[in-house]
Protein backbone atom coordinates (compact mmCIF):
# COMPACT_ATOMS: atom_id res chain seq x y z
CA UNK A 1 0.00 0.00 0.00
CA UNK A 2 1.19 2.91 -1.14
CA UNK A 3 0.35 6.69 0.38
CA UNK A 4 0.83 9.94 -0.81
CA UNK A 5 0.86 12.62 2.20
CA UNK A 6 0.31 16.17 0.69
CA UNK A 7 -1.18 19.36 1.89
CA UNK A 8 -1.70 23.36 0.96
CA UNK A 9 0.50 24.65 3.56
CA UNK A 10 3.43 24.11 2.30
CA UNK A 11 5.92 20.91 2.76
CA UNK A 12 7.44 21.91 6.46
CA UNK A 13 4.02 22.58 7.52
CA UNK A 14 3.98 20.55 11.33
CA UNK A 15 0.20 19.14 10.31
CA UNK A 16 1.69 17.39 7.10
CA UNK A 17 4.96 16.41 9.35
CA UNK A 18 2.15 14.62 11.79
CA UNK A 19 0.25 13.38 9.17
CA UNK A 20 3.18 11.30 6.93
CA UNK A 21 3.88 10.02 10.85
CA UNK A 22 0.69 8.83 11.31
CA UNK A 23 0.94 6.96 8.12
CA UNK A 24 4.43 5.21 8.60
CA UNK A 25 2.46 3.51 11.84
CA UNK A 26 -0.14 1.85 9.79
CA UNK A 27 1.50 -1.89 8.91
CA UNK A 28 2.32 -2.63 5.29
CA UNK A 29 2.21 1.06 4.31
CA UNK A 30 4.48 2.46 2.27
CA UNK A 31 4.64 6.68 2.69
CA UNK A 32 5.81 9.49 -0.21
CA UNK A 33 5.47 13.16 0.41
CA UNK A 34 5.02 15.24 -2.42
CA UNK A 35 4.00 18.99 -1.51
CA UNK A 36 4.11 22.50 -1.96
CA UNK A 37 7.16 24.45 -1.22
CA UNK A 38 4.82 27.21 -0.13
CA UNK A 39 1.56 28.02 1.35
CA UNK A 40 -1.53 27.70 -0.87
CA UNK A 41 -4.26 28.07 1.25
CA UNK A 42 -7.45 29.55 -0.01
CA UNK A 43 -5.78 28.76 -3.88
CA UNK A 44 -8.79 26.02 -5.27
CA UNK A 45 -8.45 23.26 -7.63
CA UNK A 46 -5.71 24.12 -9.97
CA UNK A 47 -4.26 22.72 -12.57
CA UNK A 48 -0.70 23.99 -13.71
CA UNK A 49 -0.52 23.94 -17.52
CA UNK A 50 1.52 26.80 -18.69
CA UNK A 51 4.46 26.47 -17.17
CA UNK A 52 6.94 23.38 -16.05
CA UNK A 53 6.93 22.27 -12.48
CA UNK A 54 10.16 21.59 -10.51
CA UNK A 55 10.64 19.20 -7.90
CA UNK A 56 13.25 19.15 -5.04
CA UNK A 57 13.96 17.05 -1.83
CA UNK A 58 13.79 18.49 1.13
CA UNK A 59 14.85 17.03 4.99
CA UNK A 60 11.84 17.15 6.60
CA UNK A 61 11.98 17.98 10.65
CA UNK A 62 12.31 14.08 12.12
CA UNK A 63 15.23 13.70 9.47
CA UNK A 64 12.36 11.86 6.77
CA UNK A 65 13.11 12.91 3.45
CA UNK A 66 10.10 14.72 1.11
CA UNK A 67 9.72 16.32 -2.22
CA UNK A 68 8.21 19.75 -2.68
CA UNK A 69 7.23 21.23 -5.96
CA UNK A 70 6.15 25.07 -7.03
CA UNK A 71 3.14 23.73 -7.89
CA UNK A 72 -0.58 23.80 -6.51
CA UNK A 73 -1.43 20.99 -4.31
CA UNK A 74 -3.25 19.62 -6.96
CA UNK A 75 0.05 20.04 -9.17
CA UNK A 76 1.54 18.07 -6.42
CA UNK A 77 -0.76 15.20 -6.62
CA UNK A 78 -1.17 14.78 -10.54
CA UNK A 79 2.64 15.11 -10.63
CA UNK A 80 2.88 12.16 -8.03
CA UNK A 81 -0.18 10.19 -9.25
CA UNK A 82 0.84 10.73 -13.41
CA UNK A 83 4.39 8.82 -12.69
CA UNK A 84 6.90 10.91 -10.38
CA UNK A 85 7.20 8.27 -8.34
CA UNK A 86 8.12 4.36 -9.26
CA UNK A 87 5.20 2.53 -7.31
CA UNK A 88 1.65 3.07 -7.93
CA UNK A 89 0.20 5.49 -5.58
CA UNK A 90 -3.15 3.88 -3.70
CA UNK A 91 -4.34 6.47 -1.68
CA UNK A 92 -3.92 10.35 -1.09
CA UNK A 93 -3.85 11.86 2.13
CA UNK A 94 -3.57 15.58 2.23
CA UNK A 95 -3.33 17.63 5.53
CA UNK A 96 -3.84 17.90 7.99
CA UNK A 97 -4.91 21.49 7.52
CA UNK A 98 -4.95 24.05 10.69
CA UNK A 99 -8.18 25.29 9.89
CA UNK A 100 -11.24 23.91 9.53
CA UNK A 101 -12.43 23.30 6.04
CA UNK A 102 -16.31 23.46 6.57
CA UNK A 103 -19.25 24.04 4.20
CA UNK A 104 -18.48 25.83 1.45
CA UNK A 105 -14.57 26.02 2.07
CA UNK A 106 -14.12 23.00 0.28
CA UNK A 107 -14.79 24.89 -3.11
CA UNK A 108 -11.83 26.89 -1.94
CA UNK A 109 -9.74 24.86 0.17
CA UNK A 110 -6.51 23.28 -1.62
CA UNK A 111 -6.33 20.93 1.17
CA UNK A 112 -9.62 19.62 -0.52
CA UNK A 113 -8.78 19.98 -3.53
CA UNK A 114 -5.45 17.37 -3.44
CA UNK A 115 -8.29 14.62 -2.20
CA UNK A 116 -10.21 15.61 -5.46
CA UNK A 117 -7.56 15.48 -7.86
CA UNK A 118 -6.93 11.68 -6.50
CA UNK A 119 -10.73 10.93 -7.36
CA UNK A 120 -9.94 12.54 -10.67
CA UNK A 121 -7.29 9.89 -11.24
CA UNK A 122 -9.56 7.30 -10.12
CA UNK A 123 -7.48 7.52 -6.81
CA UNK A 124 -8.54 7.44 -3.46
CA UNK A 125 -8.78 10.71 -1.70
CA UNK A 126 -8.93 11.69 2.09
CA UNK A 127 -8.72 15.30 3.30
CA UNK A 128 -7.53 16.12 7.32
CA UNK A 129 -8.12 19.44 8.96
CA UNK A 130 -8.46 20.37 12.53
CA UNK A 131 -9.42 23.79 14.57
CA UNK A 132 -12.45 25.17 16.23
CA UNK A 133 -15.46 26.44 15.21
CA UNK A 134 -13.65 30.25 15.47
CA UNK A 135 -10.41 29.74 14.45
CA UNK A 136 -8.66 31.70 16.80
CA UNK A 137 -6.38 29.45 17.74
CA UNK A 138 -2.08 29.39 18.02
CA UNK A 139 0.39 26.57 16.95
CA UNK A 140 -1.47 23.64 17.24
CA UNK A 141 -0.62 20.28 19.19
CA UNK A 142 -1.67 17.28 16.20
CA UNK A 143 -1.06 14.47 18.39
CA UNK A 144 -5.10 13.67 18.72
CA UNK A 145 -5.62 14.47 15.28
CA UNK A 146 -3.11 12.52 14.08
CA UNK A 147 -4.30 9.36 16.18
CA UNK A 148 -7.89 9.99 14.50
CA UNK A 149 -6.57 10.07 10.78
CA UNK A 150 -4.84 6.43 11.67
CA UNK A 151 -7.89 5.19 12.43
CA UNK A 152 -10.11 6.56 9.69
CA UNK A 153 -7.52 5.42 7.08
CA UNK A 154 -7.38 2.10 8.17
CA UNK A 155 -11.35 1.88 8.27
CA UNK A 156 -11.30 3.51 5.17
CA UNK A 157 -8.59 1.19 3.59
CA UNK A 158 -10.31 -2.01 5.12
CA UNK A 159 -13.56 -1.15 3.32
CA UNK A 160 -12.12 0.47 0.09
CA UNK A 161 -13.58 4.36 -0.49
CA UNK A 162 -16.41 4.15 -3.13
CA UNK A 163 -14.68 5.62 -7.00
CA UNK A 164 -15.90 8.61 -7.55
CA UNK A 165 -15.76 9.93 -3.41
CA UNK A 166 -13.70 11.74 -1.75
CA UNK A 167 -13.97 12.01 2.39
CA UNK A 168 -13.20 15.66 3.71
CA UNK A 169 -12.57 15.12 7.60
CA UNK A 170 -12.74 17.99 10.20
CA UNK A 171 -11.48 17.32 13.89
CA UNK A 172 -12.22 19.36 16.55
CA UNK A 173 -8.96 21.06 18.60
CA UNK A 174 -9.54 18.79 21.47
CA UNK A 175 -8.02 16.00 23.06
CA UNK A 176 -8.31 12.23 22.22
CA UNK A 177 -10.61 11.74 25.35
CA UNK A 178 -12.70 14.89 24.91
CA UNK A 179 -13.53 14.16 21.56
CA UNK A 180 -16.74 12.40 21.65
CA UNK A 181 -17.02 9.83 18.72
CA UNK A 182 -17.08 10.50 14.66
CA UNK A 183 -20.07 11.77 12.78
CA UNK A 184 -21.11 10.91 9.44
CA UNK A 185 -22.36 14.46 7.96
CA UNK A 186 -23.13 16.39 5.31
CA UNK A 187 -21.90 19.64 3.88
CA UNK A 188 -23.34 22.42 6.56
CA UNK A 189 -23.68 25.97 6.12
CA UNK A 190 -20.04 28.46 6.52
CA UNK A 191 -21.45 32.04 7.31
CA UNK A 192 -18.80 34.22 5.68
CA UNK A 193 -18.30 37.42 6.81
CA UNK A 194 -15.86 39.07 5.06
CA UNK A 195 -15.89 43.07 3.88
CA UNK A 196 -14.37 45.03 1.51
CA UNK A 197 -11.57 47.01 3.38
CA UNK A 198 -10.61 50.37 1.17
CA UNK A 199 -7.30 51.51 1.80
CA UNK A 200 -5.23 54.21 0.82
CA UNK A 201 -1.45 53.40 -0.17
CA UNK A 202 1.20 56.42 0.65
CA UNK A 203 0.92 57.62 -2.70
CA UNK A 204 -3.18 58.19 -2.17
CA UNK A 205 -4.41 55.32 -4.35
CA UNK A 206 -6.94 52.79 -3.44
CA UNK A 207 -6.12 49.14 -2.58
CA UNK A 208 -8.31 46.58 -0.95
CA UNK A 209 -8.18 44.02 1.41
CA UNK A 210 -11.02 41.28 1.19
CA UNK A 211 -11.27 41.61 5.32
CA UNK A 212 -14.01 41.10 8.06
CA UNK A 213 -13.99 38.26 10.92
CA UNK A 214 -13.08 34.79 10.29
CA UNK A 215 -16.79 32.62 9.19
CA UNK A 216 -18.63 30.77 11.61
CA UNK A 217 -21.12 28.20 10.82
CA UNK A 218 -24.37 26.89 11.28
CA UNK A 219 -24.48 24.44 13.90
CA UNK A 220 -26.76 22.38 12.57
CA UNK A 221 -27.42 18.89 13.02
CA UNK A 222 -26.12 16.15 10.57
CA UNK A 223 -23.58 18.29 9.07
CA UNK A 224 -19.96 18.78 9.39
CA UNK A 225 -20.40 22.39 10.98
CA UNK A 226 -23.01 20.84 13.66
CA UNK A 227 -20.65 17.72 14.66
CA UNK A 228 -17.72 19.92 15.21
CA UNK A 229 -19.75 22.13 17.25
CA UNK A 230 -21.24 19.14 19.62
CA UNK A 231 -17.35 17.98 19.62
CA UNK A 232 -17.37 15.28 17.15
CA UNK A 233 -15.09 14.39 14.25
CA UNK A 234 -16.72 14.92 11.17
CA UNK A 235 -16.48 12.99 8.15
CA UNK A 236 -18.06 13.93 4.74
CA UNK A 237 -18.33 12.31 1.90
CA UNK A 238 -18.02 14.28 -1.48
CA UNK A 239 -18.23 13.77 -4.61
CA UNK A 240 -17.29 15.66 -7.93
CA UNK A 241 -20.75 15.60 -9.64
CA UNK A 242 -22.01 18.98 -8.81
CA UNK A 243 -25.14 19.02 -10.87
CA UNK A 244 -28.51 20.10 -9.37
CA UNK A 245 -30.48 17.12 -10.47
CA UNK A 246 -33.65 18.56 -8.60
CA UNK A 247 -32.95 21.45 -10.62
CA UNK A 248 -33.54 19.63 -13.87
CA UNK A 249 -36.90 19.37 -14.69
CA UNK A 250 -37.88 22.95 -13.67
CA UNK A 251 -35.41 24.00 -16.29
CA UNK A 252 -36.79 21.71 -18.47
CA UNK A 253 -39.85 23.59 -18.43
CA UNK A 254 -38.37 27.44 -19.23
CA UNK A 255 -38.73 28.71 -22.33
CA UNK A 256 -35.23 29.17 -23.45
CA UNK A 257 -35.99 30.07 -27.39
CA UNK A 258 -37.46 33.65 -26.52
CA UNK B 1 -31.07 45.24 -12.94
CA UNK B 2 -26.96 45.51 -12.41
CA UNK B 3 -25.05 42.95 -13.91
CA UNK B 4 -21.65 41.86 -13.75
CA UNK B 5 -19.55 40.88 -16.01
CA UNK B 6 -16.63 38.99 -15.26
CA UNK B 7 -13.90 36.28 -16.65
CA UNK B 8 -10.97 34.15 -16.37
CA UNK B 9 -9.08 34.69 -18.85
CA UNK B 10 -8.52 38.30 -18.24
CA UNK B 11 -10.34 41.91 -18.88
CA UNK B 12 -9.10 42.30 -22.68
CA UNK B 13 -10.45 38.97 -23.69
CA UNK B 14 -12.96 38.81 -27.15
CA UNK B 15 -14.66 37.35 -25.09
CA UNK B 16 -15.84 39.15 -22.50
CA UNK B 17 -16.59 41.93 -24.62
CA UNK B 18 -18.67 39.50 -26.45
CA UNK B 19 -20.69 38.76 -23.25
CA UNK B 20 -20.73 42.71 -21.59
CA UNK B 21 -22.08 43.82 -25.27
CA UNK B 22 -24.83 40.93 -25.25
CA UNK B 23 -26.15 41.95 -21.94
CA UNK B 24 -26.28 45.54 -22.39
CA UNK B 25 -28.35 44.67 -25.24
CA UNK B 26 -30.91 43.66 -22.62
CA UNK B 27 -33.64 45.82 -21.31
CA UNK B 28 -33.35 48.13 -18.64
CA UNK B 29 -30.11 46.86 -18.05
CA UNK B 30 -26.75 48.39 -16.21
CA UNK B 31 -23.74 46.43 -16.86
CA UNK B 32 -20.61 46.36 -14.94
CA UNK B 33 -16.86 45.31 -15.65
CA UNK B 34 -14.77 43.62 -13.25
CA UNK B 35 -12.23 40.88 -14.57
CA UNK B 36 -8.63 39.96 -13.81
CA UNK B 37 -5.78 42.38 -15.15
CA UNK B 38 -4.55 38.53 -16.51
CA UNK B 39 -5.30 35.01 -17.67
CA UNK B 40 -6.11 32.79 -14.91
CA UNK B 41 -7.80 29.55 -16.67
CA UNK B 42 -7.13 26.27 -14.58
CA UNK B 43 -7.26 28.42 -11.29
CA UNK B 44 -10.17 27.47 -9.44
CA UNK B 45 -11.92 28.65 -6.25
CA UNK B 46 -9.58 31.52 -5.33
CA UNK B 47 -10.21 33.81 -1.92
CA UNK B 48 -7.28 36.17 -1.76
CA UNK B 49 -6.74 36.74 1.64
CA UNK B 50 -2.83 37.05 2.21
CA UNK B 51 -2.34 40.59 0.34
CA UNK B 52 -4.71 43.87 -0.73
CA UNK B 53 -6.16 43.68 -4.37
CA UNK B 54 -5.31 46.80 -7.04
CA UNK B 55 -8.23 48.07 -8.82
CA UNK B 56 -7.49 50.02 -12.05
CA UNK B 57 -9.89 51.22 -14.93
CA UNK B 58 -9.08 50.26 -18.20
CA UNK B 59 -10.82 51.19 -21.58
CA UNK B 60 -12.33 48.08 -24.13
CA UNK B 61 -11.70 47.58 -27.59
CA UNK B 62 -15.55 49.34 -28.18
CA UNK B 63 -14.13 52.35 -26.03
CA UNK B 64 -16.02 51.14 -22.84
CA UNK B 65 -14.89 51.19 -19.67
CA UNK B 66 -14.37 48.35 -17.28
CA UNK B 67 -12.41 47.59 -14.18
CA UNK B 68 -9.23 45.36 -13.67
CA UNK B 69 -8.05 43.91 -10.81
CA UNK B 70 -5.05 41.68 -9.55
CA UNK B 71 -6.71 39.37 -7.97
CA UNK B 72 -8.53 36.08 -9.22
CA UNK B 73 -11.98 35.92 -11.09
CA UNK B 74 -13.66 34.62 -7.76
CA UNK B 75 -11.58 38.03 -6.05
CA UNK B 76 -13.35 40.16 -8.62
CA UNK B 77 -17.03 38.74 -7.82
CA UNK B 78 -16.03 39.35 -4.10
CA UNK B 79 -14.88 42.28 -4.77
CA UNK B 80 -17.87 43.19 -6.89
CA UNK B 81 -20.15 41.78 -4.13
CA UNK B 82 -18.53 43.04 -1.12
CA UNK B 83 -19.25 46.55 -1.66
CA UNK B 84 -16.94 47.97 -5.25
CA UNK B 85 -19.62 49.17 -6.98
CA UNK B 86 -22.16 51.66 -5.06
CA UNK B 87 -24.93 49.67 -6.86
CA UNK B 88 -25.82 46.26 -5.69
CA UNK B 89 -25.17 43.39 -8.27
CA UNK B 90 -28.34 41.48 -9.53
CA UNK B 91 -26.46 39.05 -11.47
CA UNK B 92 -23.25 37.30 -12.56
CA UNK B 93 -22.14 36.53 -15.80
CA UNK B 94 -18.78 34.97 -16.58
CA UNK B 95 -17.19 34.56 -19.88
CA UNK B 96 -17.41 33.76 -22.50
CA UNK B 97 -14.75 31.49 -22.12
CA UNK B 98 -13.00 30.39 -25.15
CA UNK B 99 -12.82 26.53 -24.25
CA UNK B 100 -15.60 24.25 -22.86
CA UNK B 101 -15.76 23.51 -18.91
CA UNK B 102 -17.10 19.96 -19.38
CA UNK B 103 -17.21 17.27 -16.52
CA UNK B 104 -14.92 17.43 -14.21
CA UNK B 105 -13.52 20.67 -15.24
CA UNK B 106 -15.96 22.73 -13.60
CA UNK B 107 -14.05 21.84 -10.25
CA UNK B 108 -10.76 23.75 -12.11
CA UNK B 109 -12.01 26.29 -14.11
CA UNK B 110 -12.10 30.08 -12.76
CA UNK B 111 -15.05 31.17 -15.64
CA UNK B 112 -17.45 28.36 -13.73
CA UNK B 113 -15.86 29.40 -9.79
CA UNK B 114 -16.51 33.62 -10.79
CA UNK B 115 -20.09 32.03 -10.62
CA UNK B 116 -19.97 30.04 -7.60
CA UNK B 117 -18.83 32.94 -5.89
CA UNK B 118 -21.46 34.65 -6.81
CA UNK B 119 -23.71 32.14 -5.19
CA UNK B 120 -22.06 31.83 -2.04
CA UNK B 121 -22.80 35.69 -1.79
CA UNK B 122 -26.69 34.39 -2.35
CA UNK B 123 -26.55 36.57 -5.82
CA UNK B 124 -27.20 34.27 -8.88
CA UNK B 125 -24.41 33.48 -11.36
CA UNK B 126 -24.25 32.15 -14.84
CA UNK B 127 -20.48 31.01 -16.70
CA UNK B 128 -20.54 30.92 -20.49
CA UNK B 129 -18.27 28.46 -22.55
CA UNK B 130 -18.13 28.10 -26.10
CA UNK B 131 -15.46 25.67 -27.96
CA UNK B 132 -15.47 21.84 -29.70
CA UNK B 133 -14.88 19.10 -27.98
CA UNK B 134 -11.22 18.69 -28.81
CA UNK B 135 -10.35 22.32 -28.23
CA UNK B 136 -8.65 22.90 -31.29
CA UNK B 137 -9.88 25.85 -32.61
CA UNK B 138 -8.11 29.02 -33.71
CA UNK B 139 -9.24 33.06 -32.67
CA UNK B 140 -13.21 32.39 -32.36
CA UNK B 141 -16.07 34.29 -33.42
CA UNK B 142 -18.30 34.98 -30.72
CA UNK B 143 -21.57 35.99 -32.57
CA UNK B 144 -23.52 33.12 -32.12
CA UNK B 145 -22.50 32.10 -28.63
CA UNK B 146 -23.20 36.36 -27.14
CA UNK B 147 -26.91 36.12 -28.44
CA UNK B 148 -26.98 32.49 -26.86
CA UNK B 149 -25.98 33.97 -23.72
CA UNK B 150 -28.67 37.02 -24.17
CA UNK B 151 -31.61 34.88 -24.54
CA UNK B 152 -30.15 32.48 -21.47
CA UNK B 153 -29.82 35.37 -19.59
CA UNK B 154 -33.18 36.82 -20.45
CA UNK B 155 -35.08 33.49 -19.51
CA UNK B 156 -32.66 33.22 -16.56
CA UNK B 157 -33.82 36.64 -15.03
CA UNK B 158 -37.36 35.77 -16.27
CA UNK B 159 -37.83 33.21 -14.04
CA UNK B 160 -35.27 34.03 -11.07
CA UNK B 161 -33.20 31.15 -10.82
CA UNK B 162 -33.04 29.31 -7.38
CA UNK B 163 -31.03 30.03 -4.71
CA UNK B 164 -27.92 28.16 -4.08
CA UNK B 165 -27.82 27.31 -8.02
CA UNK B 166 -25.50 28.13 -10.96
CA UNK B 167 -26.17 27.60 -14.48
CA UNK B 168 -23.20 26.19 -16.37
CA UNK B 169 -23.51 26.62 -20.07
CA UNK B 170 -21.52 25.48 -23.07
CA UNK B 171 -21.98 26.50 -26.46
CA UNK B 172 -20.64 24.98 -29.25
CA UNK B 173 -18.67 26.58 -32.04
CA UNK B 174 -21.46 26.65 -34.27
CA UNK B 175 -23.08 29.40 -36.63
CA UNK B 176 -27.00 30.18 -34.88
CA UNK B 177 -28.43 28.37 -37.69
CA UNK B 178 -26.34 25.18 -36.92
CA UNK B 179 -27.10 24.64 -33.53
CA UNK B 180 -29.98 22.09 -33.01
CA UNK B 181 -31.44 23.54 -29.64
CA UNK B 182 -30.72 23.82 -26.38
CA UNK B 183 -30.11 20.75 -23.68
CA UNK B 184 -30.74 20.74 -19.93
CA UNK B 185 -28.25 18.45 -18.89
CA UNK B 186 -26.03 16.69 -16.23
CA UNK B 187 -22.14 17.05 -15.73
CA UNK B 188 -20.58 14.35 -17.52
CA UNK B 189 -17.57 12.81 -18.12
CA UNK B 190 -14.61 14.22 -18.79
CA UNK B 191 -11.88 12.28 -20.21
CA UNK B 192 -8.34 13.68 -19.10
CA UNK B 193 -5.23 12.61 -21.00
CA UNK B 194 -2.33 14.27 -19.23
CA UNK B 195 1.00 12.82 -19.07
CA UNK B 196 3.82 13.90 -17.44
CA UNK B 197 6.64 15.00 -19.40
CA UNK B 198 9.65 14.92 -17.60
CA UNK B 199 12.89 17.38 -19.34
CA UNK B 200 15.98 18.40 -18.47
CA UNK B 201 17.15 22.06 -18.37
CA UNK B 202 20.20 23.52 -19.77
CA UNK B 203 21.91 22.72 -16.35
CA UNK B 204 20.96 18.77 -16.36
CA UNK B 205 18.42 19.52 -13.89
CA UNK B 206 14.81 18.09 -14.41
CA UNK B 207 11.75 19.18 -14.95
CA UNK B 208 7.84 18.16 -15.11
CA UNK B 209 5.07 20.08 -17.43
CA UNK B 210 1.80 18.35 -17.02
CA UNK B 211 1.19 17.37 -20.79
CA UNK B 212 -0.33 15.01 -22.77
CA UNK B 213 -3.44 15.68 -25.31
CA UNK B 214 -6.25 18.25 -24.46
CA UNK B 215 -8.96 16.44 -22.48
CA UNK B 216 -12.12 15.07 -24.44
CA UNK B 217 -15.55 13.57 -22.80
CA UNK B 218 -17.89 10.28 -23.10
CA UNK B 219 -20.74 11.94 -25.01
CA UNK B 220 -23.30 10.27 -23.15
CA UNK B 221 -27.68 11.40 -23.13
CA UNK B 222 -28.21 13.58 -20.79
CA UNK B 223 -24.55 15.02 -20.29
CA UNK B 224 -23.20 18.36 -20.94
CA UNK B 225 -20.91 16.56 -23.29
CA UNK B 226 -23.58 14.53 -25.03
CA UNK B 227 -25.51 17.47 -25.86
CA UNK B 228 -22.32 19.59 -27.20
CA UNK B 229 -21.36 16.45 -29.13
CA UNK B 230 -24.61 16.41 -30.70
CA UNK B 231 -24.75 20.10 -32.01
CA UNK B 232 -27.10 21.51 -28.71
CA UNK B 233 -26.43 24.18 -26.28
CA UNK B 234 -26.12 22.86 -22.50
CA UNK B 235 -27.11 24.11 -19.59
CA UNK B 236 -26.27 22.26 -16.28
CA UNK B 237 -27.44 23.91 -13.16
CA UNK B 238 -24.46 23.32 -10.45
CA UNK B 239 -25.45 23.22 -7.10
CA UNK B 240 -22.24 24.15 -4.44
CA UNK B 241 -23.45 20.68 -1.93
CA UNK B 242 -21.19 18.55 -2.69
CA UNK B 243 -22.21 15.96 -0.21
CA UNK B 244 -22.42 12.20 -2.01
CA UNK B 245 -25.72 11.68 0.35
CA UNK B 246 -25.88 8.05 -0.99
CA UNK B 247 -22.80 7.40 0.55
CA UNK B 248 -23.30 8.67 4.08
CA UNK B 249 -25.34 4.97 5.55
CA UNK B 250 -22.64 2.54 3.79
CA UNK B 251 -19.85 5.28 5.75
CA UNK B 252 -22.60 4.93 8.79
CA UNK B 253 -21.73 1.33 8.86
CA UNK B 254 -18.45 1.10 8.90
CA UNK B 255 -16.39 0.45 12.10
CA UNK B 256 -14.24 4.12 12.74
CA UNK B 257 -13.23 3.14 16.26
CA UNK B 258 -10.72 0.66 15.22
Amino acid sequence: MHILVTNDDGVTAPGLLALAQAMRALPEVKVSILAPDRNWSGSGHVKTLERPLRVRDVTLADGSTAFASDGAPSDCVALALLGFFEEKIDLVVSGINPMHNLGHDVTYSGTVTAAMEAVIWDTPGIAFSLGSLDNHLGALDYTAAAQIARRVVSTALEHRLPSGMLLNINIPYLTAEEIKGIRITRQGLRVYRDRLDKRMDPRGKPYYWIGGDSPTGTPEEGTDVGAIAAGYVSITPIQLDLTMYSAIPTLGDWDWKS
